[in-house]
């Protein structure tokens, strides 16, 4: 079922948004509850009750704008996040909330009633980077995390995310859980991966969401002068910490096709040019579509964690970080999101997502699926993420076809 | 030719100056140009004046004191350093210091005049914790740095090093250079390293001090979101520096038995857990007896930082930080100081130093060499560091004989 929406609205709309914390390498600086959070807050709220939703923030700050249906049933969701990475782009979560906004206004101004209600949505600090952990404001409303404790959640400057919430006034009356039951959530997201730019394809048809796990290892080795310490002497915390690193770069090519594995962060103690390092901290983490490549990954890396440990005669230890299962979508969802492309006559294939999204907590609540759109490069998480207003127009009427089907069932 | 000193007061000297700077975990916290080293300073200058000797402060703070002979001729010249790395040993140079003010006393109590002058001496900001480089006044001195340069380095407070000699009271008149043509310099210092206890042996005849090239690395690659971007599309800049790393802790193996290599500082760009590092710089040290090892392990280092750098598609810059050639110290002072352990039936052998000291530069200006005192574990630089008082003894008597004989050459 095509449902294509007004082209010159949709990309004027997304430009409108991309200037509230718009930065001057074209980028967005958007950081979860900061006053530039308000601000499209707040433009948000004016463009949902604009187009007559039924406008609800919850406690934890999550905007929803219901649009009735002929049944009182079941909604089905559509939306993403309107924060933004630090310096990142315009597109990423923005673009699955402008896509929603234009999905109503297009019913709009058909003047059609769907039989389902829809509710579009606007999920609070999706990533991370200033409260962590991502994807909180669906994890809460999911029952994932404790509001409580998420609530008590600092930046680096000590504020706690409720006193955000309720300096910019975003902490809503609303419980943080689902209002009703819900049929579905569709999200549209930049696909932050090369893999359908790589196959030419404008949009991809997201089946599901890799797993991962995180964890950070401490090695503790003995400080000593680096000159008169004979190497056969030493016990150096950072040698098996490069080691582990090597391994971690080599080890997706022995698991699996979509296999990757990061070590982003190194702490080194006392880290001084003439001293062997004391004390090394690292965190690791892996990510896979499927859960039996997760626990080889684990059970790979720490083995070779307690090698390096073993070579180099150094005391160490292991703590997890974090463990995601990976997940799949409903066939019924991602059957709508294939129609539509389908329909529509776009280039497109089905793919499996290599980050997290709100769609993941959305999955555990009710049927879900995800569109994704090529990003060039596959950049994002930069002012750099970029993708055509042609790109982004293909996948929000995608998004709007699939949620149009799923809200006439 | 045999000389021993008065060992209860040379306990009870080396103790008594253990208290200013002492920690509560027994090591000695004595910062360059700091308030503790002004009261060391302070206690020296006294010490020296009740000793007879004629002091002499120089405009970077090195202290001196002369015991005439009988010809006014070049001078013997005895000492290390008195000031101490952040909570660390009790002996690292002090003992070089209370040994060459035992020695002057007890020529003293024994009415002797040497046929050549003996000056003892206190080197300023030996450890180079606080203020860069290590063993700085004796660098300045010998003519191996610009005294303009040096005033001006800070400390992490922004303090300048001429305005913390101006605070202390210790930039004196005397210019910084050799007061005259100098016969020969000796210096006791403990060994820092564990052939002399793996060997068992008390005092160690240095014939040397390794050289050394440090540098620093810098990698460039490409921050991205750790989850959705390939393994075939990173270029991730810690994963050269990783295989770099465990290069340098192989690469010693391969070229010389006393050959050591330490990357000791690593710094992460963005580190984040999330994010592919962008940008890691880190430090290598490789030292060697002999500047063939030093040129090949240089080449080996660079060789490898440029194979990974292909490896992982990342750029990458080197910067050379320091570069010092072995010493090898003049026949007839090494000979002096062996001469000394046979005169007093001492355990000893003939040893290469790891570490660099003052006796670097005043390797340049006259004969030189050094006594070593056998080091616990090898441990120095720590609260840990330990010298039994007897072995402490026997490397002081050691380097008093020496002395003497020098000084009756």
């Amino acid at each position: 079922m095509a449902l294509e929406l007004n082209e010159e609205r949709f990309v004027s709309t997304m430009k409108e948004q991309a200037e509230i914390g718009g930065t001057d390498g074209g980028g967005l600086h958007r950081l979860a509850l900061s006053d530039d959070d308000k601000r499209i807050r707040d433009w948000f709220l004016e463009r949902m009750e604009e187009a007559g939703l039924d406008v609800r923030i919850d406690e934890f700050g999550n905007m929803f704008g219901r649009r009735d249906g002929e049944e009182s049933g079941e909604p089905v969701m559509v939306g993403s996040h309107l924060d933004s990475q630090p310096y990142g782009g315009i597109y990423d979560g923005a673009l699955g909330v402008i896509s929603a906004l234009e999905f109503v206004r297009e019913l709009n101004d058909r003047d059609i009633t769907t039989t389902r209600p829809i509710e579009i949505v606007n999920w609070t600090n999706e990533e991370g980077s200033r409260f962590q952990p991502a994807m909180q404001g669906s994890g809460v409303w999911a029952g994932a995390h404790d509001i409580d404790e998420e609530y008590a959640k600092t930046d680096t400057d000590g504020n706690t995310l409720e006193s955000e919430l309720e300096r910019i006034g975003y902490k809503g009356q609303q419980p943080a859980e689902p209002a009703a039951e819900y049929d579905s959530y569709l999200e549209l997201h930049v696909e932050q991966g090369p893999y359908l730019e790589e196959n030419d394809k404008s949009v991809g048809i997201v089946t599901g969401i890799v797993g991962f796990k995180w964890g950070a290892i401490t090695y503790r080795g003995e400080a000593d002068h680096s000159g008169p310490t004979p190497m056969h002497h030493r016990s150096d915390a950072l040698v098996p910490a490069a080691d582990v690193i090597t391994q971690i770069r080599r080890l997706p090519g022995t698991l699996g096709d979509r296999t990757v594995g990061t070590v982003g962060y190194v702490d080194v103690q006392p880290n001084s040019i003439n001293i062997i390092p004391e004390e090394v901290t690292f965190t690791w983490g892996v990510r896979d579509p499927t859960s039996e490549v997760l626990e080889k990954a684990y059970d790979h890396v720490l083995a070779e964690a307690a090698a390096a440990a073993e070579r180099e005669g150094v005391e160490w230890e292991h703590e997890d970080r974090m463990d995601a299962d990976p997940v799949y979508f409903a066939d019924r969802c991602v059957d709508a999101v294939e129609d539509a492309t389908e329909s529509l006559g776009y280039d497109a294939m089905r793919v499996f997502s290599g980050a997290g999204h709100d769609a993941t907590h959305a999955d555990s609540v009710c049927d879900t699926a995800m569109v994704f759109a090529v990003s060039e490069n596959g950049k994002s998480h930069n002012e750099d993420e970029y993708t055509s207003w042609e790109d982004c127009y293909k996948s929000a009427n995608t998004l709007a076809s699939a949620a149009f089907e799923l809200a006439q069932e």
